[in-house]
């Protein structure tokens, strides 16, 4: 199977469940918006030695936002729901209270599960916060040296997906690096989705465990490594491909993980010197969710 | 004293005592090298409840690289040598290393205390791992999908210096939000300094302590929150007072501090509408060093 | 009449007709559209004495465009369909052609008015160029350094209208500022209408003609200058009032110009220390197109 | 001779006289400088069908502007002094004067050619202007909606060097461009030179004159054109290149375009895949300014 010229292999990403809390940040501006959410996501790639994973989900204007002001959805992503609270409280208070002209509200409204994250946070106001209605939503009103920060009582989180993924193999690593950005600029417009890794974008790779230091839970995966391929058995690496960039990424369901795989494909083929698009599995020894390739698209 | 006609408060800023762990990440362009430095250095705007502090310091040309290619300087700082060089590894191993095209280089190479980071992070390669040379300092090539990274064997550290400051009160909560927008920027040009908070700025503001909820390490500074100043005895709030921002800046040292607060309040001041600097100290409690406004200026 | 606490003033903003080109350029990524986009509309903020003016009215994904590519629309204005011509063929010729990865496509493939500006265009590959079809749209081949250049036959244009504005009245300089790029923000996602000016924003503000220097065609609105409202007689600006902006608005009909001015004042009001909303007119001597503000909002 | 193992051709870039005014715009913060400056210097690749050449020079700080707030050097560039006195007045009055926060300041106050285009912005205030100075430089207050503007009264000039040039070719599309973005960043710390092509770069390349279409002064370069390199006859297309870009340079003087041809070839070959640097050159018969590839590296 092709696509744009490029062929799509016959393969299947390997993904499996984690806990994501989702939140809504808004701000006075767009740019104000942007500097908080991305400090509230940061050192989020992966929970191998991260504290959490998260990302910026898209963006949205003031008409989509209880306080009429322009915001974002992010995700927090941990394997439990409690360290998910400890992540919470600590990137909203530390990330994003901290930040100009922040406000946070609950991403996820209906779910099941919610933390009360405001109501803790409001005792930051030492005995001078009050509580307050957003657009008929329960919120607290922090008074702080800029003004007043609000917080809506309640952040919601559910069972979601992580490590949906594909790999992109380009004829240059600069062939390969601008389809993986583009990408990534496209699966920012879908709902529901991030792609944790810096800009979106993982450039090591990695398998599940290791051949020679058995300490390690995840090693370089020799068999999409270019510069080595002459010496790998087994190698994956065609001739014509000088370098291989995956993008990964969580969603709140399958379908919003199959949507932007979809679309993150469809976008990277797009880019001359792109010669092959394929994904990540342990053949079913990592996760539950799989996502064939050439169903989807 | 008055500064462009805005009042300088006869006060100090009172700092304390931190280890910064200096990175030189470079990458193929000024927009990668800022990708990865931006998620290796999120979630770090203060230690009270992340993990580390952390910050780009400055942005250099290839001309200034082992590499040849731009790069940026990155700090991250943590109260002990332990804590600090667990997050140097998480920090680089999952934001650097994962993050496209960027190399990582030691930005203390004199410096007495240095960590083996770099020989740790090699084992990721699980056996492809190779040494090498850049410009005379000692290297591994670690293969993986994009290429080869590469990583100098160590990064140095210094006792340094976190929690210089000063306070931007302003008429509006846009003017102070735009001077300490502009404070932060003529800071980035500062070597040796970091501005830990979102965007470099705090909109929330702390006191040591709690008056009411004593089980807080931290809450809102009442006598500096505007939308308060009626209700709160002894506010420091000026009655053309609408809104403070907190410059908070870490630094290698005390000159660079000094400097740092120097640059941003000249920055902050040439905007209309700035009506006072202040700085925020605690009687001496809180650390050793002690930046007076007036000497500085 | 108030929204969100600020004055809506009892008045209307008078705009007149104008000729818009509209072109839909596309590029590898979203960052080359813009750079494409941006340097094609410079230059571009008044045809009192720019060539044109012209701005980027929306981001399109590659869903949206003949080639699956991101893309961007811009308008290209003036009074005539002369000099509109003139101005798209050397705008298209200069800023576009010679940008990195681009393609264009009509805008307003189903307006009666269409220049063949792609025809014109492809005599640069001096013999080389070739007839092509992109998703049903003829258009041609262009072979260059980069590779081929690929340009739809025509371009179509309307009769549109140009001036629609409102005025930002602010308690401080950066409370109307950043009221004005908020505003800029949140039109930028109403198809059809574009912000000419430098950032979308009108810093000086003029009237018509002048008192004195009669050689001028416009000079300062001084009824509109804050920094002296105390000598002239009948200023507009209330006391608390320090700094003035003026939003202009391009569109493609009556419809999306109503609907910019409705969506960037409600963006603008959001910000504290927004005073009062006006708009500019002249009695009805300029244009035949009036909006009322309290009537659209 | 080989640069980090990219051929270099023994060959040079040729370029002609052109007259350079050089503006200083200050602003209250960098974002808002970069918006006038890229409005004022846009619609300004090429004098062969823009009404001048413009770009942004480099940015400075506080510390080096007369008003103490972050600036930018703008060149505008055209053939003859007359030309370019309209098209300072035209792009500093319709795209600086108009844009947030803006003043200007003579930019070679030291060349022999002046232009009172300060003077003559003034009549703008139909008679509420006043005589100023800023540190010691005599200026004009202009007062306007957003308050004052202030414009020094000369604006200098010189004759300078345009069209240096270099050629990089790439093994894709996508290794070409980012070497060509690299090496405009490089370029952007060299004081006294600018690349007015969209981001700085010329996708599509030029010959002078015509073989098929002798109506057009400058048509594609098909000896270049890797798209069709197996149909030209004498084509410089390596079998192992897929696609050029050049970067065209404007400067002060010889020295400063020679010191920014350098900086961007070196910048340039740091990215993989990029297989050999050239220049353009018409024999002689375009311009008396040479600059030999080897000489200068």
């Amino acid at each position: 199977m092709e696509l744009n010229g490029v062929e799509i292999e016959d393969t299947f990403a390997e993904a499996f469940p984690i806990k994501i809390a989702r939140v809504l940040i808004t701000a006075a501006s767009e740019r104000w918006v942007n500097v908080a959410a991305t400090e509230a996501t940061g050192f989020g790639t992966s929970v191998i030695m991260c504290p959490a994973e998260g990302g910026i989900e898209k963006f949205v204007t003031g008409d989509e936002t209880p306080d009429g002001r322009p915001g974002a959805y992010i995700q927090i992503c941990t394997f439990g729901y409690k360290s998910l609270e400890e992540q919470l409280l600590e990137r909203i208070g530390q990330c994003v209270l901290t930040a100009p002209t922040t406000a946070v509200f609950n991403g996820l409204p209906d779910a099941e599960k919610q933390f009360d994250t405001g109501f803790k946070l409001k005792f930051f106001a030492d005995g001078m916060e009050s509580e307050t209605e957003v657009a008929g939503r329960k919120a607290y009103k922090i008074p702080m040296m800029e003004g007043d920060f609000i917080v809506e009582h309640s952040i919601g989180a559910v069972g979601g997906v992580a490590g949906g993924n594909f790999f992109i193999l380009g004829d240059s690593q600069m062939s390969a690096l601008t389809a993986a950005e583009v990408a990534v600029d496209a699966i920012k417009k879908i709902e529901g989705s991030i792609t944790p890794f810096p800009g979106g974008i993982v450039a090591s790779g990695s398998k599940v465990g290791a051949n020679k230091y058995k300490f390690l839970k995840a090693t370089a995966n020799e068999k999409f490594c270019p510069s080595i391929k002459k010496e790998v058995e087994g190698t994956e690496i065609p001739d014509d491909v000088e370098a291989v960039y995956e993008i990964v990424i969580n969603g709140l369901n399958t379908d919003v993980v199959r949507d932007a795989m979809q679309t993150g494909i469809k976008a990277a083929v797009t880019i001359p010197g792109i010669k092959k698009i394929t994904a990540g599995n342990f053949g079913g020894s990592l996760g539950p969710y799989k996502f064939n390739l050439r169903d989807l698209l």
